[in-house]
C-alpha cells in the first residue's frame, strides 16, 4: 500500500513514465472517456455536476516528516469528497493535479495514487480519479478537483430558517488535537518536524492516537450527504476550518443566528475552534427529525447581534483557522 | 486591466477579503450555484461533462519577469479551455486553485483575475470562473480546472484512420519562438530573467513580438473544437508539447502513423517541435473536407515503423518538450 520501495526519483524518468506508474495504482475508470486524452467525459445525470477544487500545500497543508504519501492521498481525496458531499451530492470522479520537486521518490507517489484510491474506495465507493496533471515544482502541490451528482436539489448554506435544528456528522475538534500532538510530540528542541516512528506512535493515549489519525488520514462522513439532502436539511456545509467559524458562514449567507448547545459540545475549545475534521453541518426543519449519524447540536434562531451562539450567549474564543491570519512559514 | 495598484501583500489579508477582491474582477456567475459554497453547481445539458486541469508552476512554466498577473491569468485559462476544445466540447466553466506567497501584491493577483475573466471572454463567450480555492505557498502555482459541454459524441484521440487527412487550426511554433526571444533577449548575463521593458519589447521584429504574444498570451482557436466535431473530426488533440511529439501520441492511441506535410509546413524545425500553441490537431475522413480556420498539413497512413513521419520520411530532430526530462531548476 505504501509504494514498493523503488527510490528512483521522478526527474529521472520522462513524464509518460510517472503517469504510467501512478495509472496502475488507481481504480480501472468506468467514465465514457477516462485518464489518457485532453479531457475526461464524465456521466452526469439529472443534467447538474457539482464541482470543487482543494489544494494541499507542503508547509501550510502538511509536513513530509508527519504525512506519507498514502496520508496525502488519503488526505486530499477526502477534503474534496466532503465539499461535494456537503452539496448533498454523491460525489462521481476526481481530476489530481500534483506538481513536485524533481527529487521526489517514485514510490512516494505510488503511495499517494494509493492514498487517493483507498479514500475513494472507503469514503465515495465508485468514485474515481479520472484525470490530472503532472508538474515540476520546488513545492509539493496536491490540487484535487472532485465531481458529483445530484438526486434533488443541491443543498445550499443559505437555506436555515429560524427554528430549524443544527445538526453534525461527523467529529469536531478531533483533527486539530492530533494537529497539538503533532506539534507537541513530534518535533524537536528547533521545532523541525520529525518523523512519525512507531515506538513513538505507540506510547501516545488513545485519543491522541486517534487524533493524529485524524489529522492525517480523515473520513468525513461522505455518504451522510446525500442522506442530508434526501431527509429534507436546509443548509449544509462542511467544517474545515473549526466549528464556530464555519457555522457563522452557514449562519450569515442564511442571515440566521445559529445557537450551538454546550450541553451536548461539551466546553473544550477545541470542539468549537478545530478544524480539518470536515464533519458536515447542517440544518433541517424541527419537525422532520435528523438522518442516521446527524446528532442535534443546536438551533437555528432569527438573525442577531452576533451570527453564532454558545448556550445563547457570544463565543469569545477563537472561532477557527484563517490561512492567511494563522499560516507564518517561518514559525511553522 | 493589470491591478489598481494597490501594493498591499496577500499575507496582510484575510482570506475572505482576498477572494472578495478576485471575485469583484470576474464575470457574474451563470451557474446554478456560483462562487461561494463548498462546491459549484454547474448545468450541463446532454448529460456528460468535460472535465481537465493543468497546472501553471513559477519557474518551469512561467517566470515572474516575463509574465504578468494578467498575462498568467489568460495563460492558465488558455491552456485549460484548449483541452476542452480539443474533445469537440464547449468550455463552460473554471475552478481556479490559487497558491500563493505571503509577499505577492493583491494587485497581481486582481490582474490575474482580470486575465481569466478576458480569456475567457475572447476564447470561450459565456464561460466563467465558477470556483476555487486559495492557498498560501512558496511557488506561485496556478491549477485551473475546466469544465464543458458537448453537443455529440466526444472526438478522442484514438480514432484516425487510414486515409483520413491531417489538420491542424492555430499556430506551429509560435510560442516557442516566443520563448527564444525571451531567453535570448530578456536574461542578463547571469541568465536571471529580466523584465519585459516597453522600450525593449519596442525594438523586437514583428515575428518575434508575435512570438512572445504567443507565448505570454496563447489564443488557440477554442470555438473551432465544436466545429471540428461537428464537422466529423475522427480524432482531435491540442498540440501543447509539439507537433511531432503529440502528433505521435495521437497515432499511437489511434494505432496509425501520421504523415506531415513539409510542403506546407516548412523546414523550421521549431515548427515540428515547439510546444505552448495550443493548436487544435485533428483528423478528419478525406472526403468530408476540413472546417473553416483549420489548414490540412498530412495524411494518416496505416501504422508502419514510425509514428510519425514528415514527408514520408523518419523525423530526426527534436520532437518536444517534456518537463520532467527538459526542466531543470538549476539552468531553467
Amino acid at each position: 500500500m505504501r509504494g514498493d520501495g523503488d527510490e528512483t526519483r521522478v526527474g529521472a524518468l520522462s513524464e509518460a513514465h510517472v503517469l504510467r506508474r501512478i495509472l496502475d495504482r488507481l481504480a480501472p475508470s468506468t467514465a465514457p472517456v477516462g485518464p489518457g486524452d485532453d479531457a475526461a467525459v464524465l456521466a452526469v445525470p439529472g443534467g447538474r455536476v457539482v464541482a470543487t477544487v482543494d489544494t494541499l500545500v507542503h508547509g501550510p497543508d502538511f509536513r513530509l516528516a508527519w504525512s506519507s504519501g498514502y496520508d496525502l492521498g488519503w488526505k486530499a481525496a477526502a477534503v474534496n469528497l466532503a465539499d461535494i458531499a456537503a452539496m448533498g451530492a454523491r460525489p462521481t470522479a476526481l481530476l489530481v493535479a500534483l506538481a513536485m520537486p524533481d527529487d521526489t521518490r517514485i514510490d512516494f507517489v505510488e503511495a499517494l495514487a494509493d492514498g487517493l484510491r483507498a479514500a475513494c474506495d472507503a469514503l465515495a465507493p465508485g468514485c474515481a480519479v479520472e484525470g490530472g496533471d503532472l508538474t515540476v515544482s520546488d513545492t509539493l502541490t496536491i490540487a484535487v478537483t472532485a465531481l458529483g451528482v445530484l438526486d434533488g436539489d443541491p443543498v445550499r448554506r443559505d437555506g436555515a430558517r429560524p427554528g430549524d435544528v443544527v445538526a453534525l456528522a461527523g467529529d469536531a475538534g478531533v483533527a486539530a488535537r492530533g494537529l497539538a500532538v503533532l506539534f507537541d510530540r513530534f518535533r524537536d528542541a528547533a521545532g523541525v518536524p520529525m518523523c512519525l516512528e512507531p515506538t513513538a506512535l505507540a506510547q501516545l493515549a488513545p485519543a491522541e492516537a486517534r487524533g493524529v489519525d485524524a489529522q492525517l488520514r480523515p473520513r468525513p462522513p461522505i455518504a451522510l450527504g446525500t442522506a442530508a439532502a434526501a431527509a429534507g436539511a436546509t443548509a449544509m456545509m462542511d467544517v474545515s476550518d473549526g466549528l464556530v467559524l464555519d457555522a457563522s458562514r452557514l449562519s450569515e449567507a442564511s442571515d440566521v443566528t445559529v445557537d450551538l448547545d454546550p450541553a451536548v459540545l461539551g466546553d473544550d475549545p477545541v470542539v468549537y475552534s478545530g478544524g480539518e475534521d470536515h464533519a458536515l453541518l447542517a440544518t433541517f426543519p424541527a419537525a422532520a427529525g435528523v438522518p442516521a449519524g446527524f446528532r442535534v447540536i443546536g438551533s437555528v434562531r432569527a438573525a442577531g447581534a452576533d451570527r453564532v451562539l454558545v448556550g445563547g450567549r457570544r463565543f469569545d474564543g477563537r472561532g477557527g483557522w484563517d490561512p492567511y491570519r494563522d499560516w507564518d512559514a517561518a514559525t511553522g
